[in-house]
């Protein structure tokens, strides 16, 4: 039945892909073919659903945001990280300085890019290296291989000029303590990260599964920490469209403009799809329609008015 | 269980009455006892439990505006609504002007004030009474006699002028269609409607199960309507509260400045609770923290790290 | 020298007549003929230079915020003038709402539409009655039988739900006193007054002059009101496009959406010119390139580099 | 008269020093007594007056804005400028970023932080050094041996955080076109400038002379730049108080927030006051009421209704 499913999934979202475009504002970004299509489910099981372009690597971009944080919960606890990002939606644009300097400083939560930034500044103030982090990551992805492209690194580099606004904006106000520069780089590798489908569905349905493993059973993930990036992906986690996925999808999401989304339904599956064209709030045209596609035939939704089929 | 824990919340939350106060824009809710304190559970096989000030009435004020949107829903379907408002969270206060502006006079959800005038608007230029809306909402709460408080509704009538501002730039927009001072009377009055936790813990428990009667067994709403202003109760029901509430309840919820907050857990149970004093973002400081209580303990939350106890 | 100026500045001015466009926020007033293109210099000697339709009438919309403002001053003194408004530009769009909520309701000069209607409501609900501001028009423009023009009044009072909003949230944050319905139709009839050049070059001069009448010798304006609203008619005066009307002709001047402008050069001269194309500021086409014209043929900047050739 | 005027005025400003308070943004400038208070006019016939602690030395601050302007219209054209600033007020507080990112990174206007840093970034770009720039300084404020605070110059470069995210905003969107951290340092040196009011009132007289030297005759800047500088400072030249500095004192002036004040009565003389202690909006209390008595007093308020006693 998923299988079938998902297969279908892609046949129906492969139309939407020409509604899109590719993110230009980092050039190297634009160097991929925006055909690419794939999909990957895993369940609470541990068993694994393909297809399409599945193995193809891309950039996790601001999927990360939810990597990041999760480790911060953990390194440094719930409450030193409130301190630094708030939990609430914005419904502004992703890179918008605006409400960050209404606020003081304080992004209004952990997945607009002033929260993630915040966020690799305190891990970055606090001594994680990057490598330790990556570590974090091929961990809750469950590949060891797993590393950053260095030509999107670069292009983040050269062109992230409004991502250093908004860390001096928060340097200025006192939310950022170390050095901006070395935040900024941090944060940069972060969104480079290179992961497929598969990497990704491992670490939804990690998620999905309130943090343990679902192969080997471990307990990989705090629950409580699990809980809390679930909670603020509902509200957060796509863009200025997280309301509509919240609609459409009904579950706690996280797109990056690299192609990626990945989605948990609670204690049932992860699944992370991919797709390069994106639509005007910055989501994968192809990836999305895959989610609703799936949520609505499997009745996924956290809040389904029809059964769930699995 | 549940009445135990029902009965503990009560006395977890009494002590946080002093943080609040009542809310003074409208003059005649200032004169309500701010010691009241009331909760009840319905839950999806309709065992009720009840605790301290249930019967006392007040007025509902916001959580009208997740019965007018369904309302709205029922009667002009979908695309109609959302024709009129969005469906994504704001992050700004919930009477703000300035996102409308910036958005052509579209409010970004039907969940703020501005949203719900909007719907007002649209029933009443399409020949909806409000006595018509008035017998919905006897239907949804279980009870024949619910009415306005003619105190609150004139009160709210005479000193509405930044609604009267709301709808106005609405107007200017086209968002609005019709007479404004006519959607206006009719928004203060769903505003004045005066329920107790009973009569709205039966509304949520309707919600918590898709829209079907839990005594009767009666689907008295559609299905879908319900999924979707679950959906947006859990991004914008607490006004900037929402993200907060999301983190620490983890139910679709709905506040009004009246004192109430109504939850519904997913097929299992709704609760409402009463307490007039509000904190800082408008959200009664004695229900939310019965509401806190509540989902701790029972594994309430749609996310939860522990067993649902129920 | 300077008739054959102002017969030079309409025919450098004509062919700028295309590149705007006629209000069409009221409708009323997209039935005049876009081509009419006229001025009058009055100077402080009181000689009189006339061009083109200077005879034609049109409603002289915001220009009339310069007179209620000079009115207010008068009759109800500075300091109570100016608890209701500012006296700083706002550098937005001359009707936005957004300044006026981050400034709990006081407008930020009485220039814009929400402070002259504040300025409305303060004589409205001071008892002046519009006939007697009436009088006081006539006066200052020296015309016994202006009026209003009725069409333009009653499609102003149809189409302002903008307005009825910048009153109401003044209403709502205490900038406003009395009934909002009375104040706004004071407001939309100063704005309906109906002049053409010749009357508002005299009121120009008479600002040029320091209040006094520039044929009879009559101290008619408090010289100090007179300063007061040429200051801020320097910074404010012609909506978002006050900077470069101050760089290009230099004198404290009046826009109206009619597509009159008034300007005064100091002890020297008044100008009015008038056409009713507008440009993407508001301001008239025609009318602007025939103040810039003059200013700079005539170096009637006060800041001229060249000398005053008159 | 002058002198006697500029006495008391020096009395009558001096109770009003309590009312402010140093500019603590950066450190180095707390360091200042707070009780200093001086004062020095020099008219265009290069006669001088002189009073308190006129020869005292402090940063010039915002006041080098004008000087960056000046210096970047005469070296690469009023086109060429204008297409990295506006002209237009803002209503904001001074170092703003929401107009900015509202304007596509285009600041208002050159005299608020933005702006600034975008002339800087100008002339860095264009191969301007910071020794070229300071020459012309020395030659408009006619004295050899100006030099920068290097305490105060490495306080602002310390902490200037909110100006790199200003200017990186402004690179983001195309409006910087260098190296941003030349432009910053460029920018950070004009601030640091060191002078006495004795100077700045010579460049005063410079600016209220058209840009001829009032001891020499050498016509030293070029009269459109001049007025075109003047215009501004009328509208922006004191951060969010322009408007009632135009009111009470009526002069083209610019403030800093290291406590100087010039004003240019055209055609007549050249002031510069200083005072540490500042005002909410930025500008020294003392030297602010030097100036409004001196206007006041001697009648020179452009719009002035005395006559100008001089």
């Amino acid at each position: 039945m998923i299988q079938e499913t998902l297969n279908a999934a892609l046949e129906y979202a492969r139309p939407y892909i020409k509604d899109g475009k590719i993110a230009d504002y980092i050039p190297e970004l634009t160097k991929t073919d925006p055909n690419y299509l794939g999909a990957c489910v895993i369940d609470v099981k541990g068993n694994k659903y393909v297809a399409g372009d599945y193995t193809q690597q891309f950039t996790i971009q601001s999927i990360s945001k939810t990597m990041t944080f999760l480790y911060a919960l953990n390194k440094l606890g719930h409450k030193e990280v409130f301190k630094h990002v708030g939990m609430e939606a914005t419904g502004d644009a992703f890179n918008s300085i605006i409400r960050l300097e209404q606020n003081n400083g304080k992004p209004f939560n952990p997945m607009i890019n002033a929260g993630a930034i915040a966020i690799s500044a305190l891990l970055e103030h606090n001594g994680v290296t990057f490598e330790e982090f990556l570590s974090f990551v091929r961990k809750i992805c469950h590949r060891d291989n797993i590393t950053i492209n260095e030509g999107v690194y670069l292009s983040e580099s050269l062109t992230g000029d409004r991502n250093r606004a908004l860390a001096y904006i928060q340097k200025a106000c006192g939310n950022i303590d170390g050095d901006v520069p070395s935040a900024l780089d941090f944060y940069f590798r972060t969104c480079s990260i290179s992961c497929n489908c598969e990497d990704l569905a491992y670490y939804s349905s990690l998620l999905a599964n309130g943090g343990k493993d679902v192969i080997t059973g471990e307990q990989i993930l705090n629950p409580t920490h699990v809980k809390v990036v679930k909670t603020i992906m509902v509200t957060c986690g796509l863009y200025d469209g997280s309301g509509g996925f919240a609609m459409r999808v009904g579950m706690p999401g996280k797109s990056g403009v690299g192609g990626g989304i990945i989605a948990s339904c609670e204690k049932t599956l992860g699944i992370a799809a991919f797709s390069p064209a994106l639509d005007v709030n910055g989501n994968s045209c192809g990836a999305y329609k895959i989610m609703s596609y799936m949520s609505e035939k499997l009745g996924l939704h956290y809040f389904s008015e029809i059964e769930r089929k699995i």
